[in-house]
C-alpha cells in the first residue's frame, strides 16, 4: 500500500466551496507515481508502458481546502497484462473519495498489451493489498496493523 | 440527447502526445451543462442542487490535440431522487471513451436528497435515450435517424 | 484579430464563487489556436515550432460561470523571429481580464530561435492591431467599425 | 522567503514532452499558502481577503515530469493594501522560470482594497526579501547563506 500526502490547491475548489470532483483523478494519478516507477525505473516518458483502460470514483464526503488529504493505494489484482489499483481519500481522518482504476501494461509502437514480466510481477505482489475500502482512516489503520494482509 | 462540440485544448494533452485521461470528466462536466440548466434554470451557483455520487470511465481509444471532438450525453436512468447519465466521446467518427455518472437531487443546507419534482421529471423524460455506447458514431447516427428511441 | 467564444466551465470556479485566475491562461492559450495554424498549417504536434518566453495578465473585473465570454487576440508585435499578444477578456459587455504573451519561432531539435518566414510574416500582418484594451467591448466594436486599424 | 516542494504531475505535461506554460501559476498559487496564512491565521474561505491584480511569467527553460521541483517565494514589495510576490522555479539546480504577482488586501462584501494592519504588516516584512532572481539555485544559496539580505 502507498500513502501520498496532498495539499489541496485553492484552484482545485469549485464555486460549492469544496474540491471539484475532477481532482480527484488527478491526485489518484499522482499517488501511482510509486506504480509508475515499478514499470519505469529509469523514469523516460520516452519509453511509457502503461495505459489506463478504466476507472471509476465514488464520491462519498466533501474535501475542503485548507486541510491536509492522505491518498492510499493499493494493488488489488494483477492479471496477464493489466493490473487493478485502488484508491482512497481521507480528510481528517475521514473516508471522504474511493477510485479504482485498470491499467494495461502496453506497447506505444506495436499498440499491443504486453504480458507483465516475472520481475515486475513479483515486485507489485509485495504491495497487492485488500483495502476495507468502506472503513474510517482510523479502521484501517488498525486493519493494517493487525497483520490480516 | 445532448451533443456538445469541443475543440481540444493543448494543455489537455500529455507527454504521450494524447489527451490526458482526466480531461474526459473536465468535458463530460462541460456536457453536463444542459443538465444543470433543467435543474436550475436560472443560473444561480449559490442555489445549487445537484452532487454527484459516482462516475466512471472507458478508455477505448487515444483522442489528440487537432481535431474537433463531439460529447454525446444521455439520460439513462431517473429515480426518485437520483439521475444517471451517459457520455460518449466521438472524434474523426470513431467512439473513443465513454463514461458515466450518477447525480443526486440534493439540498446542501439540509445535507439531505430531495425527491425530483414533477415538472422537472418530465423535461428530463423528454431526454431519456439508451444509446448504442459500443457502436460508431455512424452506427449511433443510423440508430437516432431510425427513430427507435 | 481573432475572437473566441468560451463557455466557462465549472470546475474553472473557485471556492470564491468566480472563475480562477489560473484560467485565463489556458482560455488565452485556446484564443491562439489560428495563430499556431498559421505557423504550422498541417497540425502535427511533432513539428511544433513555437515557445513562449514571457506572459502577464491584468485581472480588472470577476468572471462568473453561466454567462459565455469573448476572447479577444490581436498581434501587436512581429519581431525577427518574435511575435507579441494581446488577449482580452469580456463578460456582458465588459472588459474582464487582459494578457499579454510572446511567442517565439523556435526549433526544438537545435533548441535555437528561427526568423519567421516572409510568407508567415505576410500573413500575420494581415492581423496586426492595436487594440484600445482600456474600452468596453461597445468601444471596441465602435472602434473596429470605425476602420482606424 | 518560502520554499516549497512540488513532484510535477503527469497531466502538468503537455505534447511537447515539457510541463506546460500554464502550470506554473497553479504552482505558484500553491506556494503562497504561508502568504494566505498570514492574512487569515483561521482558515475560513468564506472570509478570504486577498484578490490578484496583476501576474506574469517568464519562461527560461523547459521543466520536465520525474523530477521534483524546487518553488522559492519572496516578499518583493509591500504598498498600503498591495503586496509584490517573486516566484521562482528550480529543477536540478537550474533556474527555469520565474513570476512575479500583485496582490490586493481586499473586502469581497464592500468590494474595495483596504489598508494592511499593523500585526500583518510586521509579520510580512519579516519575509520582505529581493532574491537575486537570475542566478541559479546554487547562486541563490550562496547570497543567502552570506546573510546580504
Amino acid at each position: 500500500m502507498f500513502t501520498e500526502l496532498i495539499r489541496p490547491r485553492f484552484l482545485e475548489t469549485d464555486a460549492l466551496g469544496h474540491i471539484n470532483n475532477n481532482t480527484y483523478g488527478v491526485w489518484f494519478e499522482s499517488a501511482r507515481d510509486p506504480i509508475f516507477h515499478i514499470f519505469m525505473p529509469k523514469v523516460d516518458v520516452k519509453k511509457w508502458n502503461l495505459v489506463m483502460a478504466h476507472s471509476s470514483f465514488d464520491f462519498l464526503k466533501e474535501v475542503f481546502w485548507g486541510k491536509e488529504v492522505i491518498v492510499k493505494t493499493a494493488i488489488s489484482k494483477i492479471g496477464n497484462s493489466s493490473l487493478e489499483l485502488c484508491h482512497a481519500v481521507y480528510q481528517e481522518g475521514k473516508l471522504c473519495t474511493t477510485g479504482k482504476c485498470v491499467l494495461i501494461h502496453y506497447n506505444f509502437e506495436t499498440k499491443e498489451s504486453v504480458h507483465i514480466p516475472e520481475n515486475i510481477r513479483e515486485e507489485l505482489e509485495n504491495h497487492l493489498f485488500t483495502l476495507p475500502w468502506h472503513g474510517t482512516l482510523k479502521e484501517l489503520e488498525e486493519f493494517v496493523k493487525s497483520g490480516k494482509n
